[in-house]
């Protein structure tokens, strides 16, 4: 691999080259679509806001690094993750050639771990009202949340953002953030319960109204073959 | 950035680490998707069929790098690129730790550039009886065909893979490619008519039938303004 060495030491010679993984870390609470973000602790960028991420270790993987930098820095396990987009601008890093490599996972946001998550300088934000954003992490914010839309046309979205068990509305105001746009209930709740993917519970949540709306769940089996399989969903 | 220059210290300690870009070439031809490869000659792989690619130089994006390999090694200038996947496994591989862009183009294949295409030592093969890919090039492939099949569900597509013009059942057999698989005839030309990008011409092809197919032309501000607003595009 004498190529692979000798292109090496150039960029040795010349600037460093690093790889980083930033992960877009979105939650749903309250009817919106959450950012987790983390406050910058090491000079120059010190103090501002900031996607979650770290520098790729020699032994392991992209998917592995993402993985542990989410685990690390909010103490968050298992969540939906996927690759976004690999960004490699020349000046997009001032310190350095650092090309990152933008994950976006999904997960449910756990009050309980709020403690936990903030006890390592991160933050739960309003998506829309979020802080500004360093270097070009806006910009990877805004890829992955038309990645999200994207996916919502082609599989079911919900499972990883959701509680267990939610009510039409619940499900139908999370797609409309998600599209960020209203949807028609009638033909809403047509094309969802089409898709055979939601069991109706005997309870019902009262939250909302006295004659209160039933609650659903998704069936696991069905959920993971279209996730699978893929459709399309037009609303 | 004390933190990126130790953190490169690191890896140049362990292992040399490299960015490459390489890329995914789609051409449509004779009724079949083709695929641009590349027979290395460097040791330790030389006579083996690869994707087109090459690292990326200090002083260039990813973007551009890429853009850089598809005309030094093909000649081929403007061509529709996109990024699809970054792929990263530790071992991938065996020479040096080499995080590898991927890209995909799309072309129309131009009989008469083939000589200079193979004065580079690149060939045109029939997607699915293409020779064996060295290293993960067989993933990335089919990673960026399932990309392209996602795109022509939500795009319009055959502007940059057919000539100028062409007859509907044509373009059927392209998206028939993408798709692989086989497309009701009515109901194609209903929804590909429906969607207001092509202008029929007055004269007919000749070449399938006596009576002749007419030929159409995409009416490229149709043709792009949907390319950015995006649309489903079930079939």
């Amino acid at each position: 691999m004498a190529e692979a060495l000798s292109s090496s030491q150039k960029y040795n010679g010349q600037v460093p080259l690093l790889i980083a993984v930033d992960c877009i870390i979105i939650g749903f609470q309250g009817g919106v679509l959450k950012l987790l973000l983390f406050k910058r602790k090491v000079a120059p960028l010190a103090g501002h806001w900031s996607l979650i991420g770290s520098f790729v270790r020699p032994e392991e993987s992209l998917d592995r690094a993402a993985k542990r930098v989410l685990k690390e820095s909010t103490g968050l396990g298992q969540v939906f993750m996927e690759q976004s987009h690999t960004y490699g601008e020349v000046k997009r890093d001032p310190g350095a050639r650092v090309i990152s490599v933008a994950y976006y996972a999904l997960t449910k946001i756990d009050d309980s771990k709020l403690a936990q998550v903030q006890k390592h300088g991160a933050n739960w934000f309003d998506i829309g009202k979020h802080p500004h954003l360093i270097l070009d992490h806006e910009l990877m914010l805004q890829d992955a949340l038309q990645q999200l839309r994207n996916k919502a046309h082609k599989q079911p979205i919900g499972f990883e953002l959701l509680p267990q068990s939610f009510t039409l509305p619940q499900l139908q105001v999370l797609y409309e953030a998600i599209y960020n746009r209203s949807l028609d209930k009638r033909n809403f709740r047509k094309k969802i319960l089409a898709m055979g993917i939601l069991e109706k519970l005997e309870e019902k949540d009262h939250s909302g109204s006295r004659k209160g709306a039933y609650l659903y769940r998704f069936v696991k089996e069905k959920y993971e073959e279209l996730v699978v399989q893929g459709f399309s969903f037009e609303i």
